[in-house]
């Protein structure tokens, strides 16, 4: 990017800003604002229109918060291992375990529908802020205003998605300095193709989790369909045929789930005090109760398993995320950048006019949210009552409240532009286990009495005579929501079944929910409102005082990343080379979990090349929800598959550090490799390597200069 | 206290250091220096020596860390139902669980024995300061003249205690600032009287904990036995025969285990930002597993039931301390004080040479601490084997090894006057539940790999190739520590025994140890050593400044502290009246736990009176070790026994807050009526209402001025 800053500025401006300019191979970047002249400054390659629109359209979002891609013409989408895990969960039953066991399918008759799975491939950006900010009349309250906007964006969504064929969303970046609308393609029929058995994708488990050296196999291959055949998919990422070497120049398109980078100081003091670790403590309790539960036999370990991964996943990555802002750097920095931006728009008589007071107004409202806090996150957010089929209940209870309701009226998830997935969600047929729902359900409550203490009013509405342990056996034992029938009679059914039906679960969250209303309506006419509002002014002093060669916060839209495979020293001095080796797999497996290599890696011990590059590490730029992302090299073919992020990584929901953060990649000839000479899955094999060939034929995007330094 | 201030500092310092002047009811003060004068000033009661002198000889501290009072001159004692836990729960079988059930002694033969328990009553308390700090020639090493500290303790405490009789130890006080010897009497024949069922001992359980209103009958009796009979003690604390009333000025002592509030400003950094974020975390997971472990079935209830309550008490504790800690006021107020202490000490050149370096020689001791912190809590500290039989097995192989060697050269929990007792819990008959000893050390073993990395040499060393579950069941299972008899065996045959073991979790001891061992020596010398020294000098420097004025950090020492019965108003308006009575607790009740009130007192419902004070809160500054202390009237008689504080009395760790911060104690009236009516303990009503009639008759301490406000 081009340096925001004149020289004009003062000096101990230019000292504070300076910090705040993006450091090496730093930035999310949105397709559209991708930083062109600075890539070519910087690495001597020119990143041309047809190379960012290959990646948009060969790029593909996953609902459940993972990125992937096309990599061949007919619809086959590269993602994680960890990314299909909900599928190959939904898909298990106790006498086929597909996590434990993997899954292959020799012939596409084979490929399995995953239940709920939809895939997005992102066709179009359109700029709609001054749509949305011409919403509000100028005496508008904060509250009214945003209203105001919440009934545009449901406006615009609902225009564009007409049909069954677009997922359509308005995206604000900037914390509200643009508003773009996303228009996708969206696949609904999406199967499963391969996944290796779990030991081997997430060989190491939780204690190599973030770290690195690493010897993974997370991948996953899924299938979109069409009309019951596959998918043509025509823009796709060919198979390099080369690989990735040390010090390469490499790209990585996909969809980071969310970053915090623009946070003001008030903001981030409250996820360091208070949000951070109560979070925390929550899942560190959850994580050992579900713990010590999977250890009570195999079918508790199996059906506890989905849920385990994820609180350990999450847990790990607060965790380090958490430690960042308790690092002595981070807040200073962040608060010597906001006290800059700060004093230059409070020296500009038109900007202090129309910005200054917005620092204060977020803090103002960050104060609100301390004290409503715990109830809003218990009662409204629902952490009170963590279980599938409460979840169900209340989505049953307000869509048939809020489907009756015009557009602009409804709480933002019951939009028409969200009723078909939601609609997906709520009938897929998923397994519901009734012990690990009581588990979550009896945990949330326990936890609803703890932090609001027996006395508080919802408390004791909510328990009322019974100890949690009993309401959560009550419900689970006494719903039919686990059936899906059951729940499609009631969506279908409307406000007067939902009205008429006993079930308990329903009763529930009928009883509660005007509680959970109010709790709602207040935070977002107290909290989000004022927030949105200032937020939008901060954005707009950025624009002002520091040009637009900036990036947004992440927020689950189409980013592309660059950066190079490199190695890091630890700050104790210990040096970590880039890559691990296939042979490296063998020697860290003790044949206990979680390293114990399954038996088919056991078995190809000797056929596989022990120094094939297994893992390696790059500068990318990534978080949460960039999991299944390809990783491309000049040519925009695919070298890797990243995984995962180390340790240094996770602080980079709040800053990015070049020096210590890194991407943890699946080498592309490891996975192929594997797939041959593993599995034997020769289908997929030769699917992959049509590509190869392909590639090697032409497609070769222009290039200036070398694209290794 | 007398102010210590002068006219002649300056405003700004006097404005700091005014702030740290004890605030009203502040301070656990030691009996020698209570602050009779200010009582006098502020609540017109003179405190005689008297007084105090009959306080230090019918107060008593139990060795698990409570303390506890002589009621009777028959050696009865009075302490908290928690504080006997530990025996009730050791005396407990599967056919007879006395946690839940409760014990009643209904004649003195059935008065049961507790294993490990030992009470102790101080006689006498001298300074030893000049000798402990000769010990150490001008020119040593801080590590020297650490070593040479801790030789001249041993040798002090050697001398002390010869004989069976006494248990002797010299005490740090203002860290260091000065070293007292406490010789105590003690007693190691200590059977169980009376606890009452754990239901209404905890009524509330953990969402109460901490809390108020609170209506719990949190006591338990222990009687102290010489030769085989009870033992004659003519110091004890009549009961009172009028009770408490709102307003009523009351005294409570006990013995407080410990407090930070001299901490300086580094080191409180690092209990924010380091050590009660990872203590909690731990503590929190351990929780879940617990009381997930603890669903499996009745007998596993009964069993993860103590250790389930310790962590559960701790973490809540903790949890207050935290919050404490991270609220906007405290660290700022600390850091005003200390910067007006080191303001002070700068501007005087005598003070300046002798003390001015040693705040950031904490610093630096603080740093090396936090690179070390992990391993050496892990390995050294045995975070990473939490079970009995490991304790055992490090205690009996250290044992063996450190009794060979002179006194001065000896680990300091391997000092003679130490063995005794470390016999005592090394031989006693606790039971060890295997599945328990095994989540714990699975549990342990599993944090080790997590926070230092499965890359890490000690954890390698540790684990081999085996996992956490598999190290820990091998351990529990091959291991006959459990017995006793093999312990006795071990401890008797010294370290040929010691050697000879092939027991695994000796063997597994022995093999950690020189890495265990190299880590409390780093500690020591690189640590602890210039921490000492600089404290020390931090100390010295106080008293110049600040006078002699002010109380110590609590040390599990004798203290005396004075305070009211008063409610409080809670930061959001609410008020809480200090008293509930009996009656609440029957609305309180829910029949289900932990409001299930036990069939004895649904029984006695119609008996008791429901208007009598069941439980109320004063203003006494209290921490953790004080549980079982007696609250006592003006004239020395039983008022109360406290059991708790309020959630706001945590932050007391490191501050006394007098708005919010409440001790919470049984009333002496509904302990006595519950005992008459619900139990029928129709002995120890006797036992005690004989005292009461005594106190009528005399015995009234001199009293000035008005007793209540």
């Amino acid at each position: 990017m081009t340096r925001p800053l004149a020289a004009a500025l003062a000096a101990v401006l230019l000292a504070a800003l300076a910090a705040a300019a993006v450091r090496a191979d730093e930035g999310m970047w949105t397709l559209d604002a991708f930083p062109r002249e600075r890539v070519a400054r910087e690495h001597g390659f020119d990143v041309t229109p047809d190379f960012l629109e290959r990646a948009r359209l060969a790029s593909v979002r996953l609902s459940m918060g993972c990125s992937g891609s096309f990599v061949s013409p007919d619809g086959l989408v590269m993602t994680n291992h960890h990314c299909v895990a909900d599928c190959l969960a939904q898909l298990s039953t106790a006498d086929e375990d597909l996590m434990a066991e993997g899954f292959w399918a020799p012939d596409r008759d084979g490929e399995r529908v995953c239940p709920a799975l939809q895939v997005d491939q992102l066709v179009s950006v359109t700029d709609v802020t001054e749509r949305v900010r011409a919403a509000a009349p100028a005496e508008a309250s904060d509250a009214e205003a945003n209203e105001a906007r919440k009934a545009a964006i449901a406006e615009i969504e609902n225009a564009c998605s007409e049909g069954d064929a677009w997922q359509c969303q308005v995206v604000g970046l900037y914390r509200g300095g643009v508003y773009h609308l996303y228009r996708s393609r969206k696949y609904t029929d999406v199967r499963l193709v391969f996944a290796s058995e779990d030991s081997i994708a997430y060989f190491g488990g939780d204690p190599d989790n973030f770290n690195f050296p690493r010897f993974d196999l997370d991948a996953g291959f899924l299938r979109v369909y069409e009309d019951g055949k596959p998918a043509r998919t025509p823009d796709f990422f060919p198979w390099s045929d080369a690989g990735a070497r040390d010090g390469d120049l490499l790209f990585l398109s996909g969809h980071p789930g969310s970053t915090d980078r623009l946070l003001t100081v008030a903001e981030l003091e409250y996820q360091r005090d208070v949000a951070y670790p109560e979070r925390l403590l929550r899942m560190s309790e959850f994580r050992g109760q579900l713990d010590e539960y999977s250890r009570r036999g195999t079918e508790q370990a199996r059906t506890a398993q989905d849920p385990l991964l994820g609180v350990e996943n999450r847990l790990k990555a607060s965790l380090g995320e958490w430690r960042a802002l308790l690092s002595a750097g981070l807040i200073a920095r962040k608060a010597e950048e906001e006290a800059a931006l700060r004093a230059k728009v409070e020296a500009d008589p038109r900007l202090k006019a129309a910005y200054a007071s917005a620092w204060d107004e977020v803090a103002a409202a960050q104060q609100v949210y301390r004290r409503m806090h715990l109830a809003f996150e218990m009662i409204e957010g629902g952490q009170a009552f963590r279980s599938d089929l409460f979840w169900y209940a209340r989505s049953l209870l307000r869509a048939a409240a809020e489907r009756d309701k015009p557009q602009a009226e409804r709480l933002a998830e019951y939009r028409d532009a969200a009723l078909p997935r939601l609609e997906r969600n709520l009938l897929a047929a998923a397994p519901v286990y009734p012990e690990v729902e009581e588990l979550r359900l009896r945990f949330g409550l326990t936890r609803l009495r703890e932090e609001l203490g027996t006395d508080h009013p919802l408390v004791r509405k909510v328990l009322g005579q019974e100890s949690p342990g009993e309401l959560a056996h009550r419900l689970v034992s006494g719903s039919r929501l686990a059936d899906p029938e059951a729940r499609r009679a009631l969506w279908e059914g409307g406000a007067p079944a939902v009205a008429a039906s006993d079930d308990p679960v329903i009763a529930f969250a009928r009883a509660i929910d005007a509680d959970a209303r109010a709790l709602r309506k207040e935070y977002e006419d107290r909290v989000e409102a004022p927030k949105r509002l200032a937020t939008e002014k901060i954005a707009r002093a950025r624009f002002e005082v520091l040009g637009t060669g900036v990036y947004p916060d992440a927020t689950f839209s189409l980013r592309m990343t660059y950066g190079r495979v490199v190695g890091w020293e630890e700050p104790d001095g210990r040096p970590v080379p880039p890559f691990t080796t296939l042979g490296g797999t063998y020697e860290r497996a003790t044949g206990r979990d979680p390293y114990r290599l399954p038996e088919s890696w056991l078995k190809a011990r000797e056929a596989l090349p022990a120094d094939l590059p297994f893992n390696f590490v790059t500068t990318h730029d990534i978080i949460g929800g960039n999991s299944g992302s390809p990783v491309l090299d000049t040519r925009g073919h695919v070298v890797g598959l990243v995984f995962d992020g180390n340790l240094h990584s996770l602080g980079g929901r709040f800053w990015f550090d070049p020096t210590l953060n890194r991407a943890v990649v699946l080498d592309a000839r490891a996975l192929l490799e594997s797939l041959r000479t593993v599995y034997r899955a020769d289908r997929l094999v030769r699917e992959i390597e049509a590509t190869r060939v392909k590639a090697g034929k032409g497609k070769k995007p222009k290039k200036v200069g070398a694209g290794a330094r």
